[in-house]
């Protein structure tokens, strides 16, 4: 079976605060940039905090990692492109790229998600909700 | 009636991200110096977010104001002296002065909280638990 | 003398990491809103962190209040309108005032800055250079 | 050669502003909390951001990875264990292990940083004040 890729892009202004003493973009704020691009993902395709909570799950971060190629100055507009990436088993998985306006790659990056129900237990299976996701956004009709 | 002044000391690391381009310490991170000593003061008089909303409330800030004296350094030592001003009214208000280590005032500041109820209503009269709490830890015996 | 009003409008997106535990948005991320309205007239009116500093001076905040009407909520969609307030001294002054999709007032502020040489020490004339911004971009042709 | 392990151990008090709506710590804030042990293992060993800036270099990550095991919630007290990693190459690298007081794992992590110089260039060879460091720190007499 052949998958759509979902792909979302978000650009991110730097802010003042988000800059440290050697003048370049704090470490800890791709986190927030990564979070970003994650939750302009679930706007557009109904995968967001909220879509998930409403359906009776937290899907909380269990694993990321970040690889910074190039640091990124204050004043500088870039993006985040995020990619999902489709797993057998019960887990949110986005890869990221962060890019400037020349096309640069500054930073990629990977993120996991779990489902945990409403009393923080892990969810071994996967829900049904997010099968029936799966199957209404990423199979060609 | 006389009563009690409270006041409670907060030492304050900087940290690194809390600083910025201009190697001083970013005005937004005062409004968390501010929490850090208000709740050191919470664990202490028992007048925490926590404690609040165990009996059955919310107190959140609706007015808070900052004077930056000197600015603040990466490195350096300071501490938020937080002290619990008594109002008749159903408010929680809180001076702050950040002391440098040889005492000089770099900040000062002032913050007024209101209790909430569970379907986030204001409450115009002074909850009997906050009343019961004043008597208990603001009168000398 | 007869001056322009210098309004700028920003459009903030509630962050999911910026909502506390009551589910409603932690009262520091409003400096950061602020702060956001700030920069966004800074680009548009050249009054910026980095326009200041290629000047020769720092511009930070001594100054900053904020009254909260109602509070924010994750998701929501709101404004902070910045106005520039005209000052006989050597100050940078701006009202905010934040307002929800129906135009309900939300939080209000005010913040002052001062202007700092290359070694922090605070210059009690207005410096030429903003004077001559003051003239070029408030009066009437 | 038999080289020292240096660890540190770094005690964390869960703020209020780091904890979601979902009641637990937001997956960003370990960013910072692995900060704060790296802060602190540089303040003991003098492997500090200032102390490297002092030798002429910047020390920026380049490299970071979590595993989330067990959320935090506010109120805890845990500690972030962190672990310097001696390599062969131009890098600083830590291992971190945040526990909580019954001695339970809740989040590992892994940073890596790398030499710059004051042009934000990379730097392909170990700095001799580096190896003096290592030499003097991690040797046993």
């Amino acid at each position: 079976m052949k998958r759509k890729d979902l792909i979302v892009e978000k650009e991110i202004e730097i802010r003042f605060s988000e800059v440290d003493s050697m003048n370049i973009v704090w470490h800890g704020s791709y986190m927030q940039y990564f979070e970003d691009a994650r939750e302009e993902f679930g706007r557009k395709y109904k995968l967001g905090y909220q879509d998930i909570y409403n359906n009776g799950f937290y899907a909380p971060l269990v694993d990321i990692s970040f690889q910074y190629k190039q640091p990124i100055f204050y004043g500088e507009k870039v993006k985040v492109i995020i990619k999902y990436v489709y797993k057998e088993s019960s887990k949110i998985v986005f890869e990221y790229i962060i890019k400037d306006s020349e096309g640069n790659i500054r930073t990629t990056g990977i993120s996991t998600q779990v489902f945990l129900d409403m009393d923080y237990k892990l969810l071994w299976y996967k829900p049904e909700y997010y099968t029936d996701w799966q199957n209404k956004t990423l199979v060609y009709d």
